[in-house]
């Protein structure tokens, strides 16, 4: 199933895409994508409908993020080795764990906004797990059951902030707008495998990323696992687990930014593609 | 105003502690205390109350952290320059930000799960600003009027997780229940000088902190603007202020750190105390 959330901000509905490409309302169903609607048990309720008794929305609605209600974004650094390689970093020896606001969940297609005084903001497309059900303290072996499925992301940073400013990283990567992830949440039984999905980022139409989630230093089933023994997973948290190379920090000779008017496109094979405008910010 | 939440974890309904220190119930008048009800016109209805004419609570329920709803529990790090001595680290030059996982929150009196595999869970008294409006690239000029009030607040901390073992300090901050906060929100207008306020924690009985957020290094109003520039605060986000020496991590000749069965009290000046007893993870 490819589960999504659309309408104005604030005011989504649950639906999903069905084969042809139509979305349908499913808020006669479940009030929303978050909570129980994600666990095993919510998600076989959702495949078990018929899409053709839902009703068809027209049109092309905003689309908001796919899930909703959770209590962690969480982000996974230097996740692949040549994207280590590119910032200058040492590869991990285990998971780089930071946390971004939940205030800079967006939309798929929403506006970037450029912060205030930010003149080193970057882009990095990402596989994003989707929680399902609560996870703490879980083994590599019942990681998965804990995931509803998989979404693309946009970990958006202000390198800046996130590097030249002391502390954690937390502050280059929780800004307004950083988080735009869908179009929708495809859930696991469409994903054999998550770990050999090739990815890409364009800007202005040229090509920045090209990888594949092969690539990563540590996979899905590790990160959950690794992760609930430090923070628990609630339903609707996500997981983005870091870039593959071609960032605009890593960019030779010199690093390349993003600046208001430029357009992102974002994709991940199977789980859809994201297009942002970036503007400046007003205020 | 004292405002708090009490009852069962996940159920508590609103209510404020009288002149005498009886409860009274604010829910036939605030759904919860969160979001709008934060905001200084929604103060400025419930200091408008007589409290007489509010249901008295009788007995001692449990308090949760007294508000919810929030997008982000923002922490700084090393903020006293003597704690940042005892720990070995500079003095910041400018703010150091992290975040705590929405999952720590918890009430006051809440017992505290020692995490599975922890050896180094620490304490740490903090004052804690409760955002009351949005506040996005405000200046220091303007911080406090999107500050609904104080509380206090324990940043429970894994100093193995948060240090040594790579990346960020969020590893070791975000562990169910490392998030007491309470027992009320105190508004600013009973806290004429936030900068001055006298701070304990004692584990066993015994004094481990005693300080004043007189030695903060960045104050309140700056902490509440560098951070607006950064990730835009929200009603009923929480900015843990950063702790004055006396963490086990510091102690002399060796560190002492937290062993399941022990009481920790903290309190500060004019904001009430908590009482949070150590347990074994289970699981």
């Amino acid at each position: 199933m490819k589960l999504l959330r659309y309408g104005p901000a604030g005011q989504e509905k649950p639906g999903l895409l069905d084969a042809g490409g139509t979305i349908r309302d499913l808020s006669g169903v479940v009030s929303d994508l978050a909570g129980e609607a994600l666990s095993p048990a919510g998600l076989a309720k959702l495949a078990a409908l018929d899409p053709g008794s839902l009703p068809a929305i027209s049109g092309t609605p905003r689309l908001g993020p796919p899930v909703i209600g959770m209590k962690n974004l969480v982000c996974i650094g230097l996740n692949y080795a040549d994207h280590a390689a590119e910032t200058g970093a040492p590869v991990p020896k285990e998971p780089i764990v930071f946390l971004k606001s939940l205030g800079a969940l967006s939309g798929p297609n929403d506006d970037v906004i450029i912060p205030k005084n930010s003149v080193k903001t970057d882009w990095e497309v990402e596989l994003c797990i989707i929680i399902g059900s609560k996870a703490k303290c879980v083994s590599e072996a019942e990681a998965l059951d804990h995931v509803a499925g998989y979404a693309v992301g946009n970990d958006v940073s202000e390198r800046e902030w996130q590097i030249e400013r002391g502390g954690s990283w937390d502050k280059g990567k929780g800004c307004d707008t950083f988080g735009p992830v869908g179009p929708w949440l495809v859930t696991k039984d469409e994903v054999p495998d998550p770990q050999n999905l090739s990815m890409f980022c364009d800007v202005d139409g040229q090509r920045m990323q090209d990888g594949s989630t092969r690539t990563m230093i540590f996979g899905v089933k590790t990160l959950v696992a690794y992760v609930s023994h430090m923070i628990t997973l609630h339903p609707g948290d996500v997981i983005f687990t870091g870039t593959p190379p071609g960032v605009g920090l890593g960019k030779k000779p010199n690093p390349v930014f993003l600046k208001a008017g430029q357009a992102m496109k974002l994709g991940i094979e199977g789980l859809g593609e994201q297009t942002q405008r970036t503007i400046a910010y007003e205020g």
